[in-house]
Protein backbone atom coordinates (compact mmCIF):
# COMPACT_ATOMS: atom_id res chain seq x y z
CA UNK A 1 0.00 0.00 0.00
CA UNK A 2 3.13 1.94 0.37
CA UNK A 3 3.28 2.83 -3.42
CA UNK A 4 -0.58 4.04 -3.65
CA UNK A 5 -0.47 6.10 -0.48
CA UNK A 6 2.38 8.11 -1.97
CA UNK A 7 0.71 8.16 -5.47
CA UNK A 8 -2.36 9.90 -3.71
CA UNK A 9 -0.21 12.18 -1.76
CA UNK A 10 1.57 12.74 -5.39
CA UNK A 11 -1.54 13.35 -7.01
CA UNK A 12 -2.70 15.52 -4.15
CA UNK A 13 0.03 17.95 -4.73
CA UNK A 14 -0.46 18.03 -8.29
CA UNK A 15 -4.12 19.68 -7.44
CA UNK A 16 -2.67 21.85 -5.34
CA UNK A 17 -0.07 23.46 -7.68
CA UNK A 18 -2.89 23.57 -10.34
CA UNK A 19 -5.60 24.69 -8.49
CA UNK A 20 -7.27 27.02 -11.04
CA UNK A 21 -7.80 23.53 -13.41
CA UNK A 22 -7.85 20.68 -10.60
CA UNK A 23 -10.12 19.68 -8.04
CA UNK A 24 -9.03 20.55 -4.92
CA UNK A 25 -9.20 18.85 -1.40
CA UNK A 26 -11.87 21.89 -0.44
CA UNK A 27 -13.98 21.30 -3.93
CA UNK A 28 -14.31 17.74 -2.80
CA UNK A 29 -15.35 18.07 0.59
CA UNK A 30 -18.28 20.67 -0.74
CA UNK A 31 -19.24 18.01 -3.14
CA UNK A 32 -19.63 15.28 -1.08
CA UNK A 33 -22.02 17.56 0.74
CA UNK A 34 -23.89 18.45 -2.57
CA UNK A 35 -24.24 14.72 -3.02
CA UNK A 36 -25.52 13.92 0.60
CA UNK A 37 -27.83 16.41 -0.42
CA UNK A 38 -29.25 15.87 -3.79
CA UNK A 39 -32.09 13.61 -2.19
CA UNK A 40 -33.17 16.23 0.49
CA UNK A 41 -33.06 18.18 -2.62
CA UNK A 42 -35.28 16.36 -4.63
CA UNK A 43 -37.70 15.77 -2.26
CA UNK A 44 -38.23 19.49 -1.18
CA UNK A 45 -38.93 19.98 -3.82
CA UNK A 46 -41.60 17.52 -5.00
CA UNK A 47 -43.33 19.01 -1.42
CA UNK A 48 -43.75 22.08 -2.90
CA UNK A 49 -45.03 21.33 -6.36
CA UNK A 50 -47.56 18.64 -4.51
CA UNK A 51 -48.49 21.95 -2.64
CA UNK A 52 -48.82 23.47 -5.91
CA UNK A 53 -51.73 20.31 -7.70
CA UNK A 54 -53.50 20.41 -4.24
CA UNK A 55 -54.04 24.24 -4.86
CA UNK A 56 -55.21 22.95 -8.25
CA UNK A 57 -57.82 20.09 -6.87
CA UNK A 58 -59.02 22.20 -4.34
CA UNK A 59 -59.86 24.48 -7.34
CA UNK A 60 -61.53 21.74 -8.82
CA UNK A 61 -64.04 21.23 -5.75
CA UNK A 62 -64.70 25.32 -5.29
CA UNK A 63 -65.20 25.14 -9.18
CA UNK A 64 -67.91 22.66 -8.36
CA UNK A 65 -69.87 23.76 -5.57
CA UNK A 66 -69.88 27.48 -7.23
CA UNK A 67 -71.99 26.32 -9.89
CA UNK A 68 -73.98 23.50 -8.48
CA UNK A 69 -76.73 26.16 -7.62
CA UNK A 70 -76.60 26.66 -11.63
CA UNK A 71 -78.78 24.55 -13.63
CA UNK A 72 -77.27 24.27 -16.44
CA UNK A 73 -79.18 24.85 -19.86
CA UNK A 74 -79.45 27.18 -22.69
CA UNK A 75 -82.85 28.91 -21.50
CA UNK A 76 -81.02 29.92 -18.36
CA UNK A 77 -77.64 31.28 -19.85
CA UNK A 78 -79.52 33.41 -22.24
CA UNK A 79 -81.13 35.06 -19.72
CA UNK A 80 -78.50 37.60 -19.66
CA UNK A 81 -77.73 38.07 -16.11
CA UNK A 82 -76.72 34.35 -16.05
CA UNK A 83 -74.78 34.45 -19.11
CA UNK A 84 -73.11 37.40 -17.43
CA UNK A 85 -71.84 35.70 -14.80
CA UNK A 86 -70.87 32.66 -16.38
CA UNK A 87 -68.55 34.70 -18.28
CA UNK A 88 -67.34 36.77 -15.25
CA UNK A 89 -66.83 33.10 -13.49
CA UNK A 90 -65.06 31.84 -16.78
CA UNK A 91 -62.83 34.68 -17.46
CA UNK A 92 -61.47 34.20 -13.83
CA UNK A 93 -61.17 30.54 -13.75
CA UNK A 94 -59.17 30.55 -16.69
CA UNK A 95 -56.70 33.48 -15.42
CA UNK A 96 -56.40 31.63 -12.02
CA UNK A 97 -56.01 28.03 -13.42
CA UNK A 98 -53.15 29.97 -16.11
CA UNK A 99 -51.46 31.28 -13.23
CA UNK A 100 -51.59 28.73 -11.04
CA UNK A 101 -49.89 26.38 -13.85
CA UNK A 102 -47.38 28.76 -14.45
CA UNK A 103 -46.19 29.31 -11.25
CA UNK A 104 -44.18 25.97 -11.09
CA UNK A 105 -41.49 26.29 -8.97
CA UNK A 106 -38.25 24.94 -10.82
CA UNK A 107 -36.75 28.16 -11.36
CA UNK A 108 -36.81 29.16 -7.51
CA UNK A 109 -35.24 25.49 -7.06
CA UNK A 110 -32.83 25.49 -10.19
CA UNK A 111 -31.63 29.47 -9.02
CA UNK A 112 -31.76 28.79 -5.18
CA UNK A 113 -29.16 25.94 -5.87
CA UNK A 114 -26.80 27.62 -8.79
CA UNK A 115 -26.55 30.52 -6.04
CA UNK A 116 -25.77 28.75 -2.87
CA UNK A 117 -22.59 28.22 -1.29
CA UNK A 118 -22.94 25.20 -0.16
CA UNK A 119 -25.08 23.57 -3.22
CA UNK A 120 -22.64 24.17 -6.15
CA UNK A 121 -22.76 21.11 -8.48
CA UNK A 122 -20.01 20.73 -10.34
CA UNK A 123 -19.59 21.86 -14.29
CA UNK A 124 -18.16 20.50 -17.25
CA UNK A 125 -14.87 22.45 -15.89
CA UNK A 126 -15.11 20.48 -12.78
CA UNK A 127 -15.18 17.04 -14.72
CA UNK A 128 -12.73 18.32 -16.96
CA UNK A 129 -9.93 19.38 -14.29
CA UNK A 130 -10.49 15.47 -12.48
CA UNK A 131 -9.99 13.54 -15.97
CA UNK A 132 -7.06 15.29 -16.29
CA UNK A 133 -5.95 14.29 -12.69
CA UNK A 134 -6.31 11.32 -13.97
CA UNK A 135 -4.04 11.77 -17.41
CA UNK A 136 -1.55 13.19 -14.88
CA UNK A 137 -1.25 10.61 -12.42
CA UNK A 138 -0.72 8.19 -15.18
CA UNK A 139 2.21 10.09 -16.76
CA UNK A 140 3.56 10.62 -13.46
CA UNK A 141 3.77 6.98 -12.77
CA UNK A 142 3.53 5.35 -16.00
CA UNK A 143 0.24 3.51 -15.55
CA UNK A 144 -1.22 1.37 -18.27
CA UNK A 145 -4.65 2.62 -19.22
CA UNK A 146 -6.40 -0.83 -19.15
CA UNK A 147 -5.04 -1.47 -15.74
CA UNK A 148 -6.22 2.13 -14.54
CA UNK A 149 -9.39 1.59 -16.36
CA UNK A 150 -9.38 -1.88 -14.20
CA UNK A 151 -9.02 0.05 -11.05
CA UNK A 152 -5.66 -0.98 -10.75
CA UNK A 153 -2.59 1.19 -9.61
CA UNK A 154 0.90 -0.83 -10.11
CA UNK A 155 -1.47 -3.75 -8.67
CA UNK A 156 -3.42 -2.46 -6.13
CA UNK A 157 -6.85 -2.03 -6.96
CA UNK A 158 -7.62 1.38 -6.07
CA UNK A 159 -11.91 1.56 -7.49
CA UNK A 160 -14.17 -0.31 -9.14
CA UNK A 161 -13.61 -0.63 -12.79
CA UNK A 162 -14.65 2.41 -15.23
CA UNK A 163 -17.34 1.75 -18.02
CA UNK A 164 -16.88 2.35 -21.28
CA UNK A 165 -18.47 5.73 -20.95
CA UNK A 166 -16.10 6.85 -17.86
CA UNK A 167 -13.34 6.05 -20.71
CA UNK A 168 -15.19 8.10 -23.12
CA UNK A 169 -15.56 10.50 -21.19
CA UNK A 170 -12.02 11.10 -20.26
CA UNK A 171 -10.72 10.68 -23.83
CA UNK A 172 -13.07 13.38 -24.66
CA UNK A 173 -11.53 15.83 -21.88
CA UNK A 174 -8.25 14.65 -23.31
CA UNK A 175 -9.41 15.52 -26.70
CA UNK A 176 -10.76 19.18 -25.65
CA UNK A 177 -7.41 20.24 -24.56
CA UNK A 178 -5.23 18.60 -27.60
CA UNK A 179 -3.85 15.95 -25.60
CA UNK A 180 -4.73 13.35 -28.70
CA UNK A 181 -2.25 10.76 -27.35
CA UNK A 182 -3.94 10.88 -24.62
CA UNK A 183 -7.23 10.52 -26.42
CA UNK A 184 -5.83 7.78 -28.56
CA UNK A 185 -5.19 5.77 -25.28
CA UNK A 186 -8.90 6.01 -23.64
CA UNK A 187 -11.63 5.59 -26.47
CA UNK A 188 -9.34 3.28 -27.88
CA UNK A 189 -9.87 1.77 -24.29
CA UNK A 190 -13.54 2.59 -24.60
CA UNK A 191 -13.95 0.76 -27.56
CA UNK A 192 -12.98 -2.29 -26.05
CA UNK A 193 -15.01 -1.92 -23.06
CA UNK A 194 -17.97 -2.21 -25.20
CA UNK A 195 -17.07 -4.81 -26.56
CA UNK A 196 -18.27 -6.62 -23.23
CA UNK A 197 -20.98 -4.70 -21.79
CA UNK A 198 -24.74 -5.17 -22.16
CA UNK A 199 -26.14 -2.44 -22.50
CA UNK A 200 -22.91 -0.84 -23.94
CA UNK A 201 -22.92 2.55 -21.81
CA UNK A 202 -21.23 4.54 -25.12
CA UNK A 203 -22.12 4.76 -28.77
CA UNK A 204 -19.32 3.00 -30.95
CA UNK A 205 -20.21 5.68 -33.52
CA UNK A 206 -19.11 8.15 -31.32
CA UNK A 207 -16.10 7.02 -29.60
CA UNK A 208 -14.84 6.03 -33.15
CA UNK A 209 -15.00 9.87 -34.59
CA UNK A 210 -12.69 10.72 -31.88
CA UNK A 211 -10.63 8.01 -32.07
CA UNK A 212 -9.85 8.34 -35.75
CA UNK A 213 -9.00 12.13 -35.30
CA UNK A 214 -6.79 11.42 -32.98
CA UNK A 215 -5.01 8.88 -34.91
CA UNK A 216 -4.64 10.92 -37.26
CA UNK A 217 -3.29 14.25 -35.23
CA UNK A 218 -1.01 11.57 -34.25
CA UNK A 219 -0.11 10.42 -37.53
CA UNK A 220 -1.59 7.28 -38.49
CA UNK A 221 -3.79 8.53 -41.52
CA UNK A 222 -4.35 4.55 -42.70
CA UNK A 223 -5.75 3.52 -39.17
CA UNK A 224 -7.56 6.81 -39.52
CA UNK A 225 -9.44 6.05 -42.44
CA UNK A 226 -10.26 2.19 -41.23
CA UNK A 227 -11.84 3.77 -38.23
CA UNK A 228 -13.64 6.30 -40.23
CA UNK A 229 -14.83 3.00 -42.47
CA UNK A 230 -16.18 1.39 -39.70
CA UNK A 231 -18.17 4.61 -38.70
CA UNK A 232 -19.42 4.62 -41.95
CA UNK A 233 -20.26 1.41 -42.00
CA UNK A 234 -22.14 1.37 -38.32
CA UNK A 235 -23.42 4.46 -39.23
CA UNK A 236 -24.17 5.02 -43.52
CA UNK A 237 -26.16 8.72 -42.63
CA UNK A 238 -23.29 9.54 -40.72
CA UNK A 239 -23.10 13.30 -41.62
CA UNK A 240 -19.57 13.69 -41.67
CA UNK A 241 -18.01 9.99 -41.95
CA UNK A 242 -17.86 9.94 -46.27
CA UNK A 243 -16.46 13.31 -46.18
CA UNK A 244 -13.62 12.30 -43.88
CA UNK A 245 -13.06 9.08 -45.69
CA UNK A 246 -12.53 11.37 -48.74
CA UNK A 247 -10.02 13.23 -47.16
CA UNK A 248 -7.91 10.98 -45.33
CA UNK A 249 -7.52 9.36 -49.13
CA UNK A 250 -6.72 12.61 -50.25
CA UNK A 251 -4.15 12.68 -47.42
CA UNK A 252 -2.73 9.45 -48.37
CA UNK A 253 -2.44 9.92 -51.98
CA UNK A 254 -0.49 13.51 -51.27
CA UNK A 255 2.32 11.46 -49.12
CA UNK A 256 2.64 9.08 -52.09
CA UNK A 257 0.89 6.06 -50.75
CA UNK A 258 -0.40 3.89 -53.49
CA UNK A 259 -4.46 3.18 -53.24
CA UNK A 260 -4.00 -0.18 -53.65
CA UNK A 261 -1.82 0.23 -50.01
CA UNK A 262 -4.28 2.87 -48.04
CA UNK A 263 -5.86 0.14 -46.33
CA UNK A 264 -2.91 -2.28 -45.54
CA UNK B 1 -93.79 35.17 -17.51
CA UNK B 2 -94.85 35.73 -21.04
CA UNK B 3 -92.95 39.76 -20.07
CA UNK B 4 -89.76 37.78 -19.01
CA UNK B 5 -90.02 35.48 -21.87
CA UNK B 6 -90.03 38.31 -24.68
CA UNK B 7 -87.05 40.49 -22.30
CA UNK B 8 -84.81 36.93 -23.31
CA UNK B 9 -86.28 36.88 -27.27
CA UNK B 10 -85.28 40.52 -26.95
CA UNK B 11 -82.31 40.41 -25.40
CA UNK B 12 -81.66 37.26 -28.39
CA UNK B 13 -82.74 39.53 -30.77
CA UNK B 14 -79.76 42.18 -29.77
CA UNK B 15 -77.50 39.99 -29.40
CA UNK B 16 -78.13 38.21 -33.11
CA UNK B 17 -77.83 42.04 -34.90
CA UNK B 18 -74.78 43.14 -33.18
CA UNK B 19 -72.42 39.21 -32.95
CA UNK B 20 -69.45 41.08 -33.64
CA UNK B 21 -69.60 42.41 -29.95
CA UNK B 22 -72.29 40.58 -27.99
CA UNK B 23 -72.45 37.01 -26.71
CA UNK B 24 -74.14 34.96 -28.95
CA UNK B 25 -76.31 31.74 -28.41
CA UNK B 26 -73.84 29.83 -30.59
CA UNK B 27 -70.80 31.11 -27.99
CA UNK B 28 -73.37 30.31 -24.69
CA UNK B 29 -73.32 26.64 -25.81
CA UNK B 30 -69.72 26.26 -26.22
CA UNK B 31 -69.10 27.88 -22.99
CA UNK B 32 -71.44 25.11 -21.46
CA UNK B 33 -68.88 22.68 -22.75
CA UNK B 34 -65.91 24.87 -21.69
CA UNK B 35 -67.32 25.22 -18.48
CA UNK B 36 -68.40 21.40 -17.97
CA UNK B 37 -64.46 20.34 -19.54
CA UNK B 38 -62.48 22.49 -16.74
CA UNK B 39 -62.33 19.47 -13.58
CA UNK B 40 -60.93 17.16 -16.32
CA UNK B 41 -58.97 19.47 -18.15
CA UNK B 42 -57.15 20.13 -14.28
CA UNK B 43 -57.36 17.08 -13.58
CA UNK B 44 -55.47 15.90 -16.68
CA UNK B 45 -52.96 18.30 -16.64
CA UNK B 46 -52.36 16.76 -12.26
CA UNK B 47 -52.04 13.47 -13.66
CA UNK B 48 -49.34 14.59 -16.18
CA UNK B 49 -47.99 16.49 -13.47
CA UNK B 50 -47.77 13.51 -10.98
CA UNK B 51 -46.45 11.68 -13.67
CA UNK B 52 -43.42 13.92 -13.62
CA UNK B 53 -43.01 14.02 -9.91
CA UNK B 54 -42.85 10.25 -10.10
CA UNK B 55 -39.66 10.40 -12.24
CA UNK B 56 -38.12 12.64 -10.26
CA UNK B 57 -38.34 10.32 -7.17
CA UNK B 58 -37.46 7.50 -9.22
CA UNK B 59 -34.28 9.61 -9.59
CA UNK B 60 -33.71 9.70 -5.87
CA UNK B 61 -34.21 6.21 -5.65
CA UNK B 62 -31.48 5.23 -8.48
CA UNK B 63 -29.31 7.75 -7.15
CA UNK B 64 -29.24 6.56 -3.65
CA UNK B 65 -28.61 2.85 -5.38
CA UNK B 66 -25.77 4.08 -7.65
CA UNK B 67 -23.71 5.38 -4.61
CA UNK B 68 -24.51 3.00 -1.67
CA UNK B 69 -21.56 0.93 -3.22
CA UNK B 70 -19.28 3.67 -2.63
CA UNK B 71 -18.43 4.65 0.75
CA UNK B 72 -17.80 8.05 1.26
CA UNK B 73 -15.28 9.84 2.61
CA UNK B 74 -12.13 12.04 1.50
CA UNK B 75 -9.63 9.28 1.50
CA UNK B 76 -12.18 7.76 -1.15
CA UNK B 77 -12.99 10.30 -2.93
CA UNK B 78 -8.94 12.14 -3.19
CA UNK B 79 -7.94 8.68 -5.33
CA UNK B 80 -8.61 10.35 -8.63
CA UNK B 81 -10.53 7.88 -10.20
CA UNK B 82 -13.64 7.98 -7.46
CA UNK B 83 -13.14 11.48 -8.12
CA UNK B 84 -13.67 11.59 -11.38
CA UNK B 85 -16.51 9.23 -11.16
CA UNK B 86 -18.11 11.33 -8.37
CA UNK B 87 -18.03 14.69 -10.43
CA UNK B 88 -19.07 13.10 -13.49
CA UNK B 89 -22.11 11.56 -11.62
CA UNK B 90 -23.08 14.56 -9.91
CA UNK B 91 -22.57 16.68 -13.14
CA UNK B 92 -24.77 14.49 -15.15
CA UNK B 93 -27.46 13.97 -11.95
CA UNK B 94 -28.10 18.11 -12.34
CA UNK B 95 -28.31 18.02 -15.95
CA UNK B 96 -31.37 15.47 -15.62
CA UNK B 97 -32.79 17.27 -12.41
CA UNK B 98 -32.72 20.65 -14.05
CA UNK B 99 -34.23 19.07 -17.19
CA UNK B 100 -37.10 16.96 -15.24
CA UNK B 101 -37.75 20.18 -13.01
CA UNK B 102 -38.03 22.54 -16.04
CA UNK B 103 -39.91 19.94 -18.10
CA UNK B 104 -43.49 20.76 -16.88
CA UNK B 105 -46.62 20.88 -18.73
CA UNK B 106 -48.41 24.28 -18.00
CA UNK B 107 -47.46 25.65 -21.38
CA UNK B 108 -48.09 22.70 -23.09
CA UNK B 109 -51.79 22.78 -21.59
CA UNK B 110 -52.13 26.01 -21.89
CA UNK B 111 -51.45 26.47 -25.60
CA UNK B 112 -53.87 22.89 -26.01
CA UNK B 113 -56.85 25.10 -24.43
CA UNK B 114 -55.73 28.14 -26.07
CA UNK B 115 -55.64 26.89 -29.49
CA UNK B 116 -58.57 23.82 -29.39
CA UNK B 117 -62.03 25.07 -30.98
CA UNK B 118 -63.75 23.45 -28.26
CA UNK B 119 -62.23 24.44 -25.27
CA UNK B 120 -61.71 28.63 -25.78
CA UNK B 121 -62.30 30.43 -22.72
CA UNK B 122 -63.95 33.51 -22.86
CA UNK B 123 -61.81 37.18 -23.03
CA UNK B 124 -62.48 40.10 -21.47
CA UNK B 125 -63.97 41.40 -24.33
CA UNK B 126 -66.78 38.71 -23.94
CA UNK B 127 -67.05 39.69 -20.66
CA UNK B 128 -67.87 43.08 -21.91
CA UNK B 129 -69.90 41.97 -24.16
CA UNK B 130 -72.31 40.44 -22.13
CA UNK B 131 -72.32 43.29 -19.66
CA UNK B 132 -73.38 45.50 -22.47
CA UNK B 133 -76.44 42.92 -22.98
CA UNK B 134 -77.52 44.06 -19.58
CA UNK B 135 -77.21 47.69 -19.85
CA UNK B 136 -79.37 47.34 -23.86
CA UNK B 137 -81.76 45.31 -21.97
CA UNK B 138 -82.72 47.91 -18.92
CA UNK B 139 -82.66 50.39 -21.54
CA UNK B 140 -84.96 48.56 -23.35
CA UNK B 141 -87.51 47.76 -20.96
CA UNK B 142 -86.15 50.63 -18.22
CA UNK B 143 -85.39 48.39 -15.34
CA UNK B 144 -84.40 50.07 -12.49
CA UNK B 145 -80.94 48.99 -11.43
CA UNK B 146 -81.19 47.91 -7.79
CA UNK B 147 -83.97 46.05 -8.82
CA UNK B 148 -82.19 43.60 -11.92
CA UNK B 149 -79.30 43.83 -9.32
CA UNK B 150 -81.47 41.59 -7.58
CA UNK B 151 -82.15 39.32 -9.95
CA UNK B 152 -85.29 41.03 -10.79
CA UNK B 153 -86.93 42.14 -14.60
CA UNK B 154 -90.61 43.79 -13.77
CA UNK B 155 -91.29 41.78 -10.37
CA UNK B 156 -90.39 38.32 -12.18
CA UNK B 157 -87.33 36.95 -10.22
CA UNK B 158 -84.69 35.79 -12.99
CA UNK B 159 -81.63 35.08 -11.54
CA UNK B 160 -79.61 34.99 -7.86
CA UNK B 161 -78.70 38.93 -6.77
CA UNK B 162 -75.57 40.15 -8.30
CA UNK B 163 -72.77 40.66 -6.21
CA UNK B 164 -71.04 44.17 -5.38
CA UNK B 165 -68.22 42.91 -7.80
CA UNK B 166 -70.64 42.10 -10.52
CA UNK B 167 -71.86 45.54 -10.44
CA UNK B 168 -68.33 46.83 -9.69
CA UNK B 169 -67.87 44.96 -13.32
CA UNK B 170 -71.07 45.89 -15.14
CA UNK B 171 -69.95 49.32 -14.49
CA UNK B 172 -66.21 49.37 -15.46
CA UNK B 173 -67.24 47.60 -18.99
CA UNK B 174 -69.72 50.55 -19.04
CA UNK B 175 -66.77 53.01 -18.37
CA UNK B 176 -64.48 51.39 -21.14
CA UNK B 177 -66.86 52.39 -23.32
CA UNK B 178 -67.48 56.06 -22.02
CA UNK B 179 -70.80 55.24 -21.30
CA UNK B 180 -70.46 57.42 -17.83
CA UNK B 181 -74.64 57.31 -16.93
CA UNK B 182 -74.45 53.21 -16.90
CA UNK B 183 -71.05 53.77 -14.95
CA UNK B 184 -72.53 55.98 -12.15
CA UNK B 185 -75.73 53.45 -12.02
CA UNK B 186 -73.76 50.43 -11.48
CA UNK B 187 -70.98 51.82 -9.29
CA UNK B 188 -73.57 53.52 -6.90
CA UNK B 189 -75.29 50.00 -6.74
CA UNK B 190 -71.83 48.22 -5.63
CA UNK B 191 -71.24 51.00 -3.10
CA UNK B 192 -74.58 50.13 -1.68
CA UNK B 193 -73.97 46.34 -2.04
CA UNK B 194 -70.45 46.60 -0.09
CA UNK B 195 -72.25 47.61 3.14
CA UNK B 196 -73.81 44.80 3.27
CA UNK B 197 -71.29 42.11 2.33
CA UNK B 198 -68.98 40.55 5.14
CA UNK B 199 -66.45 39.98 3.48
CA UNK B 200 -67.24 43.07 0.77
CA UNK B 201 -66.59 41.22 -2.75
CA UNK B 202 -65.31 44.73 -4.11
CA UNK B 203 -62.98 47.41 -2.55
CA UNK B 204 -64.78 50.43 -1.83
CA UNK B 205 -61.76 52.43 -3.15
CA UNK B 206 -61.85 50.85 -6.09
CA UNK B 207 -65.64 51.64 -6.99
CA UNK B 208 -65.09 55.26 -5.85
CA UNK B 209 -62.55 56.21 -8.58
CA UNK B 210 -65.18 55.11 -11.06
CA UNK B 211 -67.46 56.68 -9.49
CA UNK B 212 -66.30 60.24 -8.91
CA UNK B 213 -65.11 60.04 -12.55
CA UNK B 214 -68.37 59.16 -14.29
CA UNK B 215 -70.24 62.23 -12.03
CA UNK B 216 -67.67 64.62 -13.20
CA UNK B 217 -68.55 63.21 -16.61
CA UNK B 218 -72.27 63.57 -15.79
CA UNK B 219 -71.62 67.38 -14.74
CA UNK B 220 -71.79 66.71 -10.94
CA UNK B 221 -68.56 68.27 -9.78
CA UNK B 222 -69.58 68.79 -6.11
CA UNK B 223 -70.43 65.00 -6.09
CA UNK B 224 -67.19 64.24 -7.99
CA UNK B 225 -65.14 66.08 -5.18
CA UNK B 226 -67.10 65.06 -2.05
CA UNK B 227 -66.38 61.07 -3.59
CA UNK B 228 -62.82 61.32 -3.96
CA UNK B 229 -62.13 62.97 -1.02
CA UNK B 230 -63.92 60.32 0.96
CA UNK B 231 -61.35 58.35 -1.41
CA UNK B 232 -59.01 60.25 0.39
CA UNK B 233 -59.64 59.18 3.30
CA UNK B 234 -59.93 55.29 3.27
CA UNK B 235 -56.55 55.35 1.12
CA UNK B 236 -54.62 58.60 1.91
CA UNK B 237 -51.47 57.08 0.17
CA UNK B 238 -53.90 56.82 -2.85
CA UNK B 239 -51.75 57.84 -6.08
CA UNK B 240 -54.27 59.93 -7.65
CA UNK B 241 -56.98 61.23 -4.99
CA UNK B 242 -55.39 64.11 -3.94
CA UNK B 243 -54.36 65.50 -7.49
CA UNK B 244 -58.07 64.77 -8.23
CA UNK B 245 -59.25 66.91 -4.94
CA UNK B 246 -57.31 70.05 -6.28
CA UNK B 247 -58.69 69.16 -10.02
CA UNK B 248 -62.10 69.24 -9.05
CA UNK B 249 -61.76 72.47 -6.86
CA UNK B 250 -60.06 74.18 -9.44
CA UNK B 251 -63.10 72.96 -11.77
CA UNK B 252 -65.54 74.36 -9.62
CA UNK B 253 -63.49 77.50 -8.47
CA UNK B 254 -63.82 78.12 -12.95
CA UNK B 255 -67.20 77.68 -12.65
CA UNK B 256 -67.45 80.73 -10.47
CA UNK B 257 -68.54 78.59 -7.40
CA UNK B 258 -67.26 79.91 -3.98
CA UNK B 259 -65.10 77.70 -1.98
CA UNK B 260 -67.69 78.04 1.16
CA UNK B 261 -70.26 76.26 -1.41
CA UNK B 262 -67.65 73.13 -3.10
CA UNK B 263 -69.20 70.63 -0.50
CA UNK B 264 -72.87 71.43 -0.24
Amino acid sequence: MRIIYWSIIGFIYILQVNGDLFTSIADLQRLLVVEKNIPELINSYIATENDRLAELKNFVVKYKDNNDDLHKNMNVVTNPINAFRMIKRLTNAWKELEEKMRNDHAEEFINNVTNSDMNVFPKDEDLAGAAIGILRLQDTYRLDTHELANGYVRENKISRPLSAHDCFEIGRMAYNVEDYYHTLLWMGEALERIKKEDPATAAESDILEYYAFALYKQDNVKRALLATERLNEIHPTHSRAKGNIKWYEDQLAAEGVKRSEFRK
